[in-house]
Order: structure tokens, then sequence, then C-alpha cells
């Protein structure tokens, strides 16, 4: 049986990705052999790396100055890679949560850091705005959505300096403007397909911008994998197989144009509940809440029913929901694949819960 | 068809790791979810994972000093990882081929490296032996078993260093020694399962080697993943799936006693046919050929047969003979799960090549 699952990443895709993916380990096409067996240098996996990058230019409509890369190692070997090459003196960062802070971490080993803005004065319920943007840094770097916290910025910036966006839990959800963007990146665990491969959209200028001052190995450096058309070294081939699988299912539901349409829906029914509700409440300023990630708490006085609701949820199968630790009570992670049947499902376990406590 | 597949890596794996994975891949255990929906953080994967580790320390008899790591970016990711590391002044490297000299390179962005003993003389068409190793070096590092080359070292070498091998194609092949290295480590997609994932076997004490002069990404320090237990970032799950199902396939046929075995036959066969068929010669000097790649040119005159034997070989349903560009011919790559029945096959169709032409 089928959950609701509204896990925070990795997270529920497609039902095609899905098939088609168990289809291909099996076997791909008709090649007798299967997605975790066939050559990365084959004609056969050839194609579906062409198809995946060819998929993600078209859905995000990547100008043509830019690179598209399918990497190993997660959002979080971007971190370093991105400061490691861009970095000469000081980066500007947007403090937005906890991925913000791990990324200003790996970005302090390697020059200054200027957090420019920072909604840590509020635990990370709003998402900073209106901040100035210095014209002395390298770069600035913002993560667009944060899982942990529940907050979005919708808004594609003009930055008088290269801007660099961690969009592991929000890409593929609105129309971007690429074009504003020096580089976008991330894990592609949410909206993008499977963990285990990772994704960065570059502009080609960016490679005249690398710090050649220092020693940069090989694998952390943005040019060898353009160079070796993300397969340098050999590549995750069943995620990136998954990945297209995934891009194909948002063309044809109409890109990301639907999946804003979609994801706007989900979050207001939601959203809806968590303010009815009398048992709830939302953690997350208006206007700073993410669709992706809906965080709520206990009202007041209502904290022990905790195990209860766990426990309830459990009835009307769903899974993933519970808080992250640092914010207590349940989250919903409501990424592109999550159907409005999902919402609904939770929402009325929400209202039989409150009829039934 | 399926067929038979002598690809380089990626490769073939067994029929029962195919079958469950892709089982795993439209429902893990009854979870009502996906492998590649499944949260990292969930039972469901910790006991992936922690069987997944568990099998590679019992199949390879690990020591209980060791840690044993499973993370993505491959073994390229290693070759930087390993120096940025360990190489403070000097390290010893054997350069035994293409992969030696990818390592050699990003050692060199970080130190010294004395390259101790090398084949390539005779272009790596044997493995280098009897070299003294120096005691004045951080590690000596080596490439136990040559890829493109097609040579291999079935020895645990005695070093008066900490001794760090990558055995990306040849691991699981064999017993090994663990206590012999200080580090053992390689990309899973050849014996130990799909692209995506790479193992890394590593000794406790070598975390107090660590350079701590140098600034080190968190993702390119073994304390990271090891106090995270490979999960310090999203993992890559169904890879790690797939591995784990690889090696309760290894267990259940007897343990590397039994790779071994099996590995022997088949080089054994088809080494002897290469000898034997008119049309064919080896490139490997006994003693050095490896049993996991077994590389084969033309007899003298004969080379423009190539295009007609690559035709004649896909009537047998053979794929992935192709020699590396850098060797020409053919190589065979014959892993644990290749079967006898699949060198068979290569063996009948060079007998029948011979008799046609």
């Amino acid at each position: 049986m089928r959950k609701h699952i509204f896990n925070a990443g990795p997270c529920k895709l497609s039902d095609p990705c899905l098939e088609n993916t168990a289809k291909a380990v099996v076997e791909l096409n008709n090649s007798g052999q299967s997605i975790l067996e066939v050559s990365h240098r084959s004609k056969d996996f050839q194609a579906v790396m062409d198809e995946a990058v060819s998929n993600l230019k078209s859905v995000l409509n990547v100008p043509d100055n830019y690179h598209v890369l399918l990497l190993g190692g997660g959002a979080s070997t971007q971190f370093a890679m991105l400061a490691m090459s861009f970095l000469k003196k000081k980066a500007a960062y947007v403090n937005s949560g906890a991925w913000s802070k791990k990324a200003i971490a790996e970005a302090k080993i390697f020059g200054e850091v200027e957090i420019i803005a920072s909604s840590e004065d509020k635990d990370y319920t709003y998402y900073p705005k209106g901040f100035k943007i210095p014209t002395d840094v390298d770069y600035l770097h913002i993560t667009s959505n944060n899982t942990i916290r529940g907050t979005e910025i919708f808004e594609d910036l003009d930055s008088p300096v290269p801007l660099i966006a961690d969009m592991s839990s929000d890409i593929l959800s609105r129309p971007v403007d690429v074009s504003k963007y020096a580089m976008i990146y991330g894990g592609a665990q949410k909206n993008m397909g499977p963990s285990g491969v990772a994704f960065v959209i570059i502009r080609d200028d960016m490679l005249q911008k690398v710090n050649t001052e220092r020693a940069i190995p090989s694998m952390l450096n943005y040019k060898t994998h353009i160079d070796g058309g993300s397969m340098y070294n050999t590549p995750p081939c069943v995620n990136i197989f998954a990945v297209n699988e995934t891009l194909k299912w948002v063309k044809s539901l109409g890109g990301v144009e639907a999946m804003e349409k979609r994801a706007i829906e989900r979050a207001d029914l939601l959203y809806s509940e968590i303010e009815r509700n009398s048992l709830f409440r939302p953690t997350v300023e208006e206007g700073s809440r993410s669709r992706m990630n809906i965080p709520f708490v206990w009202a007041e006085g209502k904290e022990d029913l905790q195990d209860k609701f766990m426990a309830f949820s459990q009835k009307y199968n769903i899974v993933g929901i519970k808080g992250h630790r640092s914010v207590g009570g349940f989250r919903a992670s409501t990424y592109n694949a999550c159907s409005i049947e999902d919402i609904q499902a939770l929402v009325k376990c929400m209202k039989d819960f409150e009829k039934e406590v």
C-alpha cells in the first residue's frame, strides 16, 4: 500500500520515475544490461546523460552561456567547491538557516565571510529581505529554500556581484530567471530525483573567476567536470537515469509553471488547515512561508498530544511528518511529486484528530 | 535477452542484486515507499546501511580497529582526500598505470611525491615488484589492480609506512589481509555494486595522522564521515542498497575464497584460449596478469580483422570487449558476477572466428 509521503528528502517521486527506473534496473532499453551494469561510455548511457542535461536546460529555460553538470558528492561538496573556486578575499552570505550555516562554515575555511543578512534573531522563522548587497565581495551566496525551518525566497535577486544559490529544496518548483544567477546548485533528492547526485548550473564566465592561486583538486574543479561532460569520473548512472525520468515527468505535466501552480495549491490547502485547526499553529511568518516544507507545532497546552497524533496519522498512511529536532512538532515536506490527494489525506487526519481529542 | 557483459565498470552484477534492487525501487520492504524515496534517517534505510557495513566487514574480515565508510564522489575524490589528509611532506607512490598516475597527480597538489617503482618503461605491461619501501615518507600508495592495462598484485605488502591501496577493481576477488593496510578504498562499480558510491576501509589510528596545518573541507575529512556513520550528508541510498545486495550474494556463494576460485577459473580459461588462438596474443607478462581485466590484441598481421570480430562477437551476445583506446584490441573485464558460462561464450566466439577467417 503506497503511503502519503512527506519526507524532507529523499522524498516522494513520481510513479513514472519509479516504474521506469525499476524497469531499467532489470534492463535498460533492450540492451540486455541493467542500468546498474551498462558502461557510462556506452551509447545507451550517453543518451541518458544527454537527455537529462537537455531536459534540465529546457525545463528551467537555461541560457546558452551556462553549463549543466550532474555530479556525485551532494550539495555539501558544493559548499566547499564553490568557496574554494570563487572566494578570493571576501564573500557575502545570507544566513537563513542550518544549511546556510553549513555553507558559511565551509567558506570560512577559504576566506573572509560577510553575513549581510540573517534571520537567526528569530530562530529562522522568516526569510531576510531588503538587504543591501555589497559590491566589494567575490560573490553572494543564498539558500533559496530552508528545508528545516520552512522559509523560502521567491524572488530572483538583482545582484551587482555573482549570485550563487543553493536551490536543493525548491529547484523546479517555480520558474526561475537563471540569467540572474552565476550559479545554481543543489542535491537532487527533493524535486529532481533520488539522492546520490547533485546538479550545478554555472555561467560560463565563472570559469574565468576561479582562484588560480589556490591548489584545487581535480574533482573540486568545475572545469574538470565541464570538460568531462559530467563524466570525468564514473558518474552515478542509475541516479542520473532517475533524474531524467523526473524531468520528463515535470515536462509532461506542463513544466515548472505547472509545478508552481500545484505547489501553491498544496501549500494553501495545508496552511489553511494549520491556521484553522485549534490544535496546531504555523511557525513561519506570512510572506516567508515555503511551499516545499511546511512546519507546524502544537497550539499552546496541546504538546502532550505529540505521540498520540503520530500514532493516529499512521492509520491514515502518512509518513515523514515528524518535525526536525531543532523545531519539534511536525513538518510536511510537499515537494513536486506530492499530490493534492496526499495533502487532503493529511488535512483529513488533522480534522479527524481535532474531533477525537 | 541477457548479454554476456564484459564491461570494465560499471559491469555485470549478480541476478539477485538486480532483482532485489528493482523490487526495492518499486517498494522497500513493506514500507509503502521506494528505496528512492525513503528517508536516510528512517529505520528502513539505517538497516540497509548497517547491514552493508557489517557485511563488508565480515566478508573482508576487517579487524575491529578499522572504520568502513560508503561515500559519494567516487575513488577520484579519494585521490585528493587521502593526500590532503595524510601527505605532510612526502609520499611514496607506485606507478602501475593510468589510475596510479591520476592518484599521483592529485597528491602532487599537496606535497612531494616519490615514485618508488614504475612499469611505465614497458607500457605498464607488468606489475612492479621487489621495490624497496622508504621509511621517510608519510605513506605508500599502490593501485592493486590496473583496470586499463590488466595487471594486478596479489600480495599484501609488508610496509614500514602506512600502506594505502586503491582496490577499485579487485576488491572482493580474493582474501585480503586488511591488517597490512592503513587504508583500502575504491569505487564500488566493479565487484561491489553499481557506480555512485565509493568504499573506504580506514584504520582508526590514521585519524591521528591527519595534517592539521591544512584547511580541509568537511566533506574531504575522514573524521566527518566516520562521526556521521557515512551519513554526514545525504548518502546515495539506492547505490548502497545495491552494494548490500552484492555483498549478500558474495557471502551466499562462499565469500572471497569462493570469489577467488571463480576468478582463477575464469582467467585461466580465457588466457588459455588467448595463448592458443592463432589470431590473438596477450599483452601482459605472466605473473602480473589480472584476473579481473584481461586485455588481448591481434597476432601480428591480423589487425585488419578488428571490425569483423567486433561484429562477429555481437552474434554471440557479447558486449564490452572493445579494448581501451590506449591499448587497442580487446579487453574482457571478468569481475565477480561474470560466470564461467560468460567466458565459455567468449572462448567459443574466438574459436569459431578462428575457423571462419
